[in-house]
């Protein structure tokens, strides 16, 4: 009874719950309570050993995460008592279909390993099988007391079974070694050494007394999860005067789409508060026009599920994506569950905010703060379920309606467990959908988000600004366990943040954060308009901005041409045209002999690619960048570089070379060219 | 009916199953098939999220392990979305009693932790819960709110029912409060924020919605399972001439005692094997009077549960150890599960040895190489139940006997799972017994040993010569991960190993690898006779003992006293004296400049030693050493060390300070006196 739901695991398909059992390939373990002395381990006679399973999430009670096409390398530990042959193989299916097999290779000191792709996205699992291989135990004895010259006679006959095992699988030669070896033990001992019998037995394994690991989740998501690039702006600001609409944003897709952008994410669309609406610069009293903070979501004129009247309809909205996406770009949505004090949900679902003991409604609060034109939702609502499924039928509207992109505010201050399930909900109607978590949070609270399901996260980047911050915090985004499963994806400013590294309006720093958000990382994003106008009037001491979009229409020249659209469209295309800067794992910290340059290596397959960046905004830099060799490979005499920044090529014959960089065009974008 | 099995792990004691589910508070998961939208987790309103629990083995498949009255400390992530109060508390129980809980602080970085220590030995578990304390939250709002001067009556309402769960706990000012509340708010706030009141909410915490983790195994075991001194000798050489029997042994036992051991541990006492018997210097053909291999067990006269009849009866065995422990000595067993053709068992059992296609039975080999004075157990045994039933008979008949103690042989040679069934099994009948792994093997199987069950393992030590290697040795058996569940036992040789290093007779390299062995773990043992003799003639160009007493009958002149022995006497005395020196984990490499100088650090409580060897065994070396201040505390203007090895006493005041050791006494044990 004890082992019944244990041991099961080796017979049927793993369930959940055993697939957070992790990598065990046995059963009794130290204190069971065993019935009697007859009670033992079904699979006494299993002598491989599992453990050590890379990568893993928490043992398995989360996913891995991969985009299609993208590389999974499983690494593990296999060992058995004795000397006998260990050999495993790495098995692997999408939820639902058969499992797919793939042989381990042996890495040395007993870790093996194996390395698969993922052509279709989908739900996966994984798991490990390790078994003595006796036939090839077998040959190896057979090679080594031939070699001594001993008499093989008795040793061909005791490998019967395992050729037997071959000509059964209709393998030729191993029929015919099965008959000459009644025949003659010395010529049938030669012929089984000649090597084809060992690849046999590689191929046809026995796999006797099988160990096996518990399955492992991967989510494997379409490649935008892994490579996107966003750009942010308010839709009630895209005219050229008054509360713009969808119509006047039309007008505005081409030239995002030309500046190479392929998500446009708006603020939120639906109708904003009006009691307590937050007046210009965060005012507690707003004036009788004012637009009000777009996060303040709903009014008398409907909820989460509403278009703001002034933006236009929900079929207007329909026609934006519609068109958005024959420019190649989809349209984010603000996923912001927060209500205004007027939105429907307070009056029909009193039960899904919290009420204090006088009667009155729970503002958001951060004591002494309060935040009047906000009502948290109560996840610890005794209706919690009925709310869940309305937060949930939320999203499926919008997917409904063609939003494949969510953008999610503040995911850090609601349930996490929550988004698990709303996640998976989600993905089981579409699997393309992608949630970014909007967490400017603690470390801890960010990665359980990604491992509850989010495709991407906001990240520090933001603060990142020298160069010993950016290495550290760069090894640990694409070397540290939690690459696994958190997408970075960097932005320079946001809405919320104007950072006082922005705030100088030194073009050259707006150049250098642009530059090495879009080459640092495969997801990245900016909030437009402020950025190509270096705006950087913030409010004293803050940073946020003066005048913030947030709450106020404003207006903005949309055909402006300078130096960073010129950037924005330089590193959209070559991220486009390099496989390198689509991905984020493959990262290496250059060598460069002066603190203010940073040179870093990204790479996938043969793009490979060099950056070199001038963190200094002030003067000219100059140093020695030592290439990576063992990585670039042997190109010949010397190594051609394309530098995208100026068109210029360079022949490099040495390991160590000299970059110069100005404040004017502060960086280097490298190509390898062969 | 997916959720079942792992929701009732919340509401149930933890069964085995579950033990090895893990750090999991959360049930639903990627990809988890929902049968409805109405399927949500049963604890959809617990927001404490918990991972990356250390220590743990295997994510609690195997056991971690300590001895009585051991620390363990316990460290979690604990983090929930908002701005709430996070607070949790270390669950651990005795199997079968009940649980005892302990808060938990937080260490910073949403990392928590608390430290214990187990009275008792036997098998525990432990867990982790979490939860949002929002008794704190509001007390902490109630004090920002204060101190802010804002009118806070609301709030203290807000609160009535976090000060009346105090009061129902019988807590008599917090019924005060509560009555006090419903006249005067600013007053009763004021009251509230005296301190009291945040100590009796976190000393009755009311678990709101608990998250909870899986239970993990921890095992304590009896002391020595920690800290032993063995020695070992053939207990067929302890007479001046002829083949001894217990009777001598008898009389060396005194010797043992005074030489400070407290294991004394013998090789196979069971009828040597006849057949294909092992001669002198393992000769394959045996002369008429060769004694064999003790290692080759079993015969006409008695298998695994006899004793060799020339050592007398199992009634002389039973006095010895009856003797042994008067002296404070405990007698070891080997446990050698190997037969000699002739043992009992191939008769009775065949079906336990593998059979070859001839007819002719298997014997031990490692191709070319064959060991025909040795059957190996057939693990894969059609009748494998019944073969581990008697393999475990053994173990309990020599229980039975008073054996406490079993040093086993070639462990890794026999089915793991064997091992940790067994050893569990045998811990059922007295948790006293102590299993020695002699496994000179990989290091994964090594660790796979450990984790089964075995109470201590030999180690590389024995191969560790120069500085590099002994501190990275040390630092990965004192803090890496199989420090929780692997306990060293250090021997500079055994009868299978006589190390290159010992080969030179050099006595200085004697002193240096015993007193090494004794004070960087605290299980150590050595191979007596030839030890004290300094004999180092070994088969040429290979790490064996010529005239091997493995395969005769040697004499010793059993009063020998030399540095050899004195150091025996002082190292064991010191031990005995020093806690550092009881334990393993607490260890320092300490900084000395000199590279032929090794220096270390112990410490256990008040108890701190430092030791410093010359590993230069032809000449003199000096250098200074540098104290580790930030262990030894503030001991005034200067600390007093007492040198064990001269008797000297030091007054050192500075933090580096000169130390010179020759080759005649290549070492300092210093105490540290207040």
């Amino acid at each position: 009874m004890l082992f019944t739901p244990i041991i099961n695991r080796y017979f049927r398909p793993v369930l959940y719950g055993e697939i957070l059992i992790g990598v065990i390939c046995t059963i009794t373990k130290f204190g069971t309570d065993f019935k009697s002395m007859s009670n033992k381990p079904s699979f006494g006679r299993s002598r491989v050993l599992l453990s050590n399973l890379k990568p893993q999430v928490d043992n398995g009670r989360f996913a891995v995460k991969r985009v299609e096409g993208e590389k999974l390398k499983v690494e593990v530990c296999l060992v058995a008592d004795g000397h006998d042959v260990v050999a495993g193989a790495l098995a692997f299916r999408q939820m639902g279909q058969k499992w797919q097999f793939v042989n381990l290779s042996h890495l040395g000191n007993d870790l093996f390993g194996a390395e698969i792709s993922f052509p279709k996205k989908g739900n996966y699992e994984y798991k490990i099988q390790g078994w003595l291989d006796y036939a090839l135990t077998w040959l190896h004895g057979l090679e080594k007391k031939y070699e001594d010259g001993q008499n093989v006679a008795v040793h061909m006959t005791d490998g019967k079974s395992h050729i037997a095992h071959l000509a059964k699988a209709g393998h030729e030669k191993a029929t015919l070694l099965l008959n000459k070896m009644m025949e003659d033990a010395h010529a049938s001992a030669a012929m089984a050494l000649e090597g084809w019998l060992e690849e046999a037995f590689r191929a046809h394994p026995e796999k006797t007394f099988l160990s096996e690991s518990a399955a492992f989740p991967l989510r494997v998501d379409r490649k935008k999860a892994l490579y996107s690039s966003w750009y942010e702006f308010f839709p009630r600001s895209a005219a050229e005067e008054g509360h713009a609409s969808f119509k006047e944003v039309e007008k505005l897709l081409p030239r995002v789409a030309d500046l190479g952008f392929d998500v446009l994410y708006f603020p939120p669309i639906h109708p904003v508060g009006e009691v307590n609406r937050k007046g210009k610069n965060n005012a507690t009293e707003a004036e009788v026009d004012d637009a009000g903070s777009p996060w303040a979501i709903g009014s008398a004129l409907g909820g989460h599920k509403s278009v703001h009247p002034e933006l236009g309809t929900l079929v207007d909205y329909k026609n934006l994506i519609k068109k958005a996406n024959d420019l190649g770009l989809e349209i984010a949505l603000d996923l912001a569950y927060q209500a205004a004090p007027d939105h429907p949900w307070v009056k029909e679902h009193p039960g899904w905010f919290k009420w204090r003991s006088d009667g009155t409604v729970q503002y958001a609060e951060n004591p002494p703060k309060k935040y009047q034109d906000i009502l948290p939702i109560y996840f610890e609502s005794e209706d919690w379920e009925a709310l869940w499924d309305e937060l949930l039928a939320v999203i499926l509207f919008w997917v409904e309606a063609g939003v494949k992109i969510f953008r999610v505010d503040n995911p850090h201050t609601k349930a996490i467990n929550f988004w698990e399930w709303a996640i998976a909900e989600t993905h089981k109607k579409d699997p393309d959908i992608i949630f970014l978590a909007e967490a400017f949070t603690k470390p801890a609270l960010m990665k359980q988000l990604a491992k509850a399901g989010f495709t991407q996260g906001y990240t520090y980047y933001t603060w990142r600004n020298f160069r010993h911050e950016l290495i550290e915090y760069m090894n640990e985004l694409s070397q540290g366990d939690a690459a696994e499963y958190f997408r970075p994806n960097f932005w320079p400013n946001t809405p919320d943040i104007l950072p006082y590294s922005l705030q100088s309006g030194n073009e050259s720093i707006y150049l250098i954060r642009l530059f090495m958000a879009a080459t640092l990382s495969s997801n990245y994003g900016v909030y437009g308009p402020v950025y190509e106008h270096l705006v950087h009037q913030a409010m004293p001491g803050k940073e946020e901005y003066f005048n913030s979009e947030k709450y106020e229409v404003q207006h903005w020249n949309w055909e402006v041409e300078n130096k960073i659209t010129w950037l924005m469209r330089l590193v959209n295309k070559v991220r486009k045209d390099n496989p390198a800067l689509q991905q984020t794992r493959n990262y290496l910290t250059l060598n460069i002999e002066n603190q203010s340059l940073y040179a870093y290596y990204k790479w996938e397959g043969e793009s490979k690619m060099i950056m070199v960046v001038n963190l200094d905004p002030y003067s000219t830099q100059e140093g020695w960048l030592q290439l990576p060799l063992h990585h670039l490979g042997n190109k010949g005499p010397s190594y051609h570089f394309h530098d995208h920044s100026t068109g210029a090529d360079y022949q490099w014959t040495e390991e160590w070379n000299y970059v110069r960089l100005d404040p004017a065009l502060p960086f280097h974008l490298l190509e390898l060219r062969s």
